[in-house]
């Protein structure tokens, strides 16, 4: 099973493509998607779609894993990365693959054992299932791939499965 | 000169297209899309983007205007109604047409000519300038054609233009 794992963001948005086959990982692509602060705000939204609906076309995953959405102080920034959000959630639902989202509790609890774990252990538990040299960066990645990671470990029960299709 | 008027919203997206030229507005089509409460979000999602794909694909507007997002209380319908704007906004990206963004002052402003008219004055000067015989319903629907209003009105300065083209 080929999952893309999404820490969604305005500035950057972190993604992560891993297979998962017989309780082994194999990361096969990971980085971000970045845009610019000083770039016209309908610039960056169309970018992060276009770059997301090419990862997913030429990745082809199973399915994507996506982070819930919390809001914390800052409005504007809430209202740009909320809209981002739906915007990565229509370049998976245009090109035809199943979503499910998961909590910041549910990612550390299925990749550390312990929704309280902080976020240096999650990491590190992502570059040792990954066996990876070092932990992706920026953050956004590493956290892309925890939340890849937490779909595998999940995909058993399909309670976080969104049925849009 | 075609304008596409939009109240954005999760449950209900009020929309209405006006032709302005020579001082003079006609109303050439006006309602809503709404969305069912107990549909999945994502199927909610998707029926905003098509519905809007559709809507601007059919009546080719000039240009897209929109209303600002400002949050109040409930944070969950914050987020949707966010994503749901991004989606929109996508809709129109991807139909290759520009958008304008207004807030709820400058709308009032310009098709009342005062900021804090009530929703009411707003309402029945929308009827009269486009000669409708009762003022639109839902409200989101006589909202977006404010909404256009507004844009005719303020479409001699490129202000607020957003130049994601």
């Amino acid at each position: 099973m080929k999952i893309l794992g999404i820490d969604p963001g305005f500035a950057i948005v972190g993604y992560g493509i891993i297979e998962y086959s017989g309780y082994k990982f194999t990361p096969l692509e990971y980085g971000a998607v970045t845009t610019e602060a000083g770039e016209d705000i309908f610039v960056r939204f169309k970018k992060i779609y276009d770059s997301l609906t090419e990862i997913i076309s030429k990745s082809k995953p199973d399915a994507m894993a996506i982070e819930e959405l919390f809001f914390n102080s800052n409005q504007k920034t809430a209202i740009n990365v909320a809209q981002a959000r739906g915007i990565i959630l229509l370049a998976a639902m245009n090109c035809g693959i199943p979503i499910f989202e998961y909590t910041p509790l549910q990612v550390k609890q299925a990749v550390v054992g312990y929704g309280r774990a902080e976020k240096a252990q999650v990491q590190q538990m992502v570059k040792a299932l990954l066996k990876l040299e070092k932990v992706p960066k920026p953050d956004d990645t590493a956290d892309a791939l925890a939340i890849a990671v937490c779909h595998a470990h999940s995909s058993g029960s399909l309670t976080n499965l969104i049925k849009w299709k």
